[in-house]
């Protein structure tokens, strides 16, 4: 991060962009063929590792500025994303940490005005996404100096309550696996039973029962079989599925119990 | 609602209590032994119906504001409650169907300031409650004339956005069924499978495999067998369970998967 008139001038006069006293912070699961990341970045000033997030322009919706936050970290724009939990303890302030840490001027070169429009209680709602890595291309931001993929097994002490946030997510997560088509955009458009059974057992952590993943989808109608089968071999062509748009933009919608 | 100065103190004086910008909606659903019922309040100003609600103290965290709401409207201190979604298009304003409201004055004899701190944009954080409505004592507050339970197949058209947030909340009790401990406070302490079974249907408003509920309840430990027996009649005598509290409180933290 280079640019310190923008930081400037977001500090002093973000307000008539963004909404006052909200924030957005967005948990970025990435899935890989055989594991689930988090998308970090380095925040430049704490030199500390935070989720990625942002505010909400004063025309947005959250839903918007979740969109937003998540398309300009990761440049993928179909992702499945959905909020989660809100946070607003009356401890958080957004910039507390920021002017307990006496780097800020030497490394900006200017001080946080201290009746800057972030110096007060702020509410963050959580948004979670899942995408995929390899197609991603993280980016980051004006705070940030770095963003990358970190694997779930490795989270360091992040900046603010952000390992309540990720901790929080990951449990909204598992749990929307069973209530919400979380999988299409992660699967190639056919996909064989097991790639889609291995992709689920990835993003719940754990083994899961055959009777529920993925033979719960199809009755569901949420996947069906397509007339192509995948060669892997001799006496070995198992069929090729594949999402029923209809089905999905409806459960998407109105969610399902997988059970 | 007669105490129309404490009624305007709010509108030209309540940001020195409350947090700006921000404010709960309660979703208290009711469980009778055959119903769910939904509380409502009926505003004295816009003379609609609408979702309880209130707004946070500077030195309360959200989670506080919600449970001293619900605790206010139902007279109950031991309801389960939950968070379930944030609302914050950015039309949200909470004094403009007061402004639009031309008998406002009428009725209270005075103006809203044009200036007051309602009229700002305001995101909701809406939680869903459930409790029994034989022990609740429901309360009108502030803006509010009447407060009572009312059948959910006669919802009316509900004030601001309420109809869209009652319908979340709706669909996260019944996705919630499957992975928090919902009913403990809507039995007593001993209670028959056949009753905990009949209640998950109510909850879910459809019938249930007994294979999940409530056989998969005992499976996990989150109800145990006791002792006793309900007699009931001659050669029927249904074997009393309670909840395990230590596995109760641990799955109200970590959630379950009932699958």
């Amino acid at each position: 991060m280079e640019n310190f008139d923008e930081l400037k001038a977001f500090f002093t006069e973000g307000y008539k962009i963004y909404r006052r006293g909200i924030s957005i912070d967005c948990a970025i699961f990435g899935f890989e063929k055989n594991s689930l990341k988090i998308l970090l970045s380095k925040n430049a000033i704490l030199t500390k590792w935070s989720l990625p997030g942002g505010f909400v322009k004063t025309n947005e919706s959250l839903e918007d500025a979740a969109h937003r936050i998540t398309i300009e970290r990761t440049g993928m724009e179909h992702l499945f994303f959905r909020q989660f939990k809100t946070f607003g303890d009356p401890q958080r302030n957004l910039v507390q940490e920021i002017f307990d840490d006496s780097e800020f001027k030497k490394i900006t070169g200017f001080h946080v005005p201290s009746d800057t429009w972030l110096a007060e209680q702020a509410i963050s709602v959580g948004y979670y996404a899942v995408t995929q890595i390899t197609k991603s291309a993280p980016k980051a931001d004006l705070f940030s100096s770095e963003c990358r993929w970190v694997d779930l097994n490795q989270i360091p002490q992040l900046a603010f309550d952000h390992n309540k946030i990720l901790a929080e997510a990951l449990q909204s997560l598992k749990i929307h696996l069973y209530h919400y088509p979380i999988g299409k955009n992660l699967l190639p458009e056919k996909f064989t039973l097991k790639e889609i059974k291995n992709l689920y057992e990835i993003l719940s952590g754990k083994p899961l029962h055959s009777s529920n993943f993925p033979n719960k989808l199809i009755s569901l109608g949420l996947i069906e079989k397509t007339n192509e089968k995948k060669n892997i071999g001799a006496h070995r062509a198992p069929t090729f599925y594949t999402f029923n748009n209809q089905v999905y933009e409806k459960m998407l919608q109105e969610g399902f119990v997988l059970v």
